[in-house]
């Protein structure tokens, strides 16, 4: 009898707006079997899956943008780790523990060997991390705070989202560089968290009444950094609340990615990066890969990491039906840390 | 009997909104002597004076900006060219040519002879080249688009004010560079002038209808670079068409200078950075003058000029007492080129 197989597809494109649990459909599909491998494929068990915030543009249909969008009828795609189970390529044997960015939402999926990196395994670390602090969005922290802003001690950076998993990793690498950090998130607990990663200042931006309020007591002499993970009024604020040659690294906008034209926020002070000498950075992770600040990030982060002097907060739902609403708690901020989903599999054949 | 002197004063600030003529003094006052100098100090007559955007700013009353605020009751100053009538410096003698940022808006003042450069006199050019294509415009345009932007062969620039005191040198420095130059400007006069300077495309962004057709039919795939000076609604039509990797000079925002908090542009497509990994540098051209790309423009230019290779626009309003209008023009488009305001005295000592 073939292993039970879950697949998560789409069911169709939303343009604008909320998706909601029915654009998603969970079947039970046939697994995939060692005889059907084509050469240089591998079939991989899918062991944990990443819920991303850029996922929202990959759910709108549209062709302009940075990846591809999901087609309907077809499962998700993205980020995981997973274990090869069978391989019928000389690079990758049965065992072996890979990740790569187009896993498809099914307990087992086949891949041509190109597609996924054989990783580290039995290190005694889950292969969650994988996804995490040696991941992507740590990687994108990195990026965005390291390589765009080049941060000087003594500067105060801001940082929205900053229990997320890209702010965890930001306040971390600021505070590494004698930065003070300033941090905002959505829930008390978050704000704890925050804090203890060495934060000097962190908030509650739903309760702490108005924001440029906010920002200007956590802040008074203002922001020579903001670290954007959700733009919109958060923005805005940090705009008005940049210094002379202040940086701000466009890492993500949330806030904005759910907006119809109708609620989309519209930004009013940029008129002040003239005057202050702000320069903003938008940037995508995916083109700093073949450049040297990889392996500068992979090099301090695993020394850090192996010093015990990193933390990172991963957020796991467990059980790949879940997957759908475990991304769409995403879009709303319900995650703390970063989201992954860990998959079950009561029928594993290795 | 002392030269007539005529000093333009400020009479109130404006925060906000648009300032009008009653907001200015046109007043006769003594003429400083050559018995009244200070040791190391100059005498100037002022031949030209300068009308920029940054002016707006400098009329609001506000502490917190990059340049003094004008006081009321005071002259108004600026970018000056003159030439000196009596001195105590060893360092400037009588009939040198000068130039300076902080020349008052009076036919003749005095100033310590460190806040005025010597220039050539006797070149055959107007000594107002010194406010135009040797001057502080035309190195804004140099450092927005060459020290920031890094523009390549074969790019695309749109260039909002196009024929302005900044615009037109972006254009040409750009066309000599290899890059399709998109212009836009207010007038049809002003689009031919922008054509006459090389530009592939150039439109009246008053008379093409919706901006976003315009700029999608003059740059259908997509702008890289985008040289603001304008800001609002034209740099939210940029923002929507940038191209990956598109780099945004945010030199000047002057349709918002005159704006309230109510009638200020709101930005919409912001979030387009991210997607599109699109920067945006703001800056001051001030704080470029000490650095290589000051010499580097000297030299670029001035071997244009020789070869007469280089076109720049000086639209002259004669007699100081128009300088306020013609300030105030300014603000509202009705410049065609560089705005000086050339100083007439029929009563000239020297």
């Amino acid at each position: 009898m073939a292993p039970s197989n879950t697949s998560i597809k789409l069911v169709r494109n939303i343009p604008s707006g909320s998706p909601t649990l029915k654009d998603f459909k969970v079947e039970s599909v046939d697994a995939p079997t060692k005889s059907s491998l084509q050469p240089n494929q591998v079939l991989i068990r899918t062991l944990y899956l990443s819920c991303d915030p850029y996922f929202r543009g990959r759910l709108s249909g549209t062709r302009d943008s940075y990846v591809a969008s999901f087609e309907p009828g077809k499962p998700i795609e993205g980020l995981g780790v997973g274990v090869v189970e069978a391989s019928t390529s000389s690079k990758l044997s049965e065992g072996d523990l890979v990740t790569g960015g187009a896993f498809l939402w099914e307990t087992r999926f086949v891949c041509a060997d190109s597609a996924v990196t054989k990783v580290p395994s039995n290190t005694g670390i889950s292969p969650a991390n994988y996804l995490g602090v040696l991941g992507m969005p740590s990687f994108t922290a990195y990026v965005g705070l390291v390589s765009l802003c080049n941060p000087k001690a003594g500067e105060t950076v801001l940082v929205s989202a900053a229990s997320g998993a890209v702010g965890q990793m930001v306040v971390q690498l600021a505070k590494a560089r004698g930065l003070r950090v300033v941090g905002a998130a959505g829930s008390d607990d978050k704000v704890d968290f925050i804090k203890s990663l060495g934060a000097d200042v962190a908030f509650n931006y739903k309760t702490c009444g108005d924001l440029q309020d906010a920002v200007k007591k956590a802040a008074p002499e203002g922001i020579d950094i903001y670290f954007d993970n959700v733009g919109g009024e958060f923005l805005d604020v940090a705009l008005k609340n940049m210094r002379p040659f202040g940086r701000i690294a466009a890492c993500g906008m949330i806030s904005q990615y759910n907006a119809t034209p109708e609620t989309a926020y519209q930004l009013k002070n940029i008129v002040n990066i003239v005057p202050k000498k702000v320069s903003i950075f938008g940037y995508i992770v995916t083109d700093y890969y073949s450049k040297p600040d990889y392996k500068k990030f992979i090099d301090e982060v695993s020394t850090k990491l192996k010093e015990g002097k990193v933390n990172y907060k991963l957020d796991e739902v467990v059980g790949l039906e879940n997957a759908p609403q475990a991304l769409l708690d995403l879009f709303e901020g319900k995650n703390f840390g970063k989201r992954v989903v860990k998959i079950t599999d009561s029928n594993q054949r290795l």
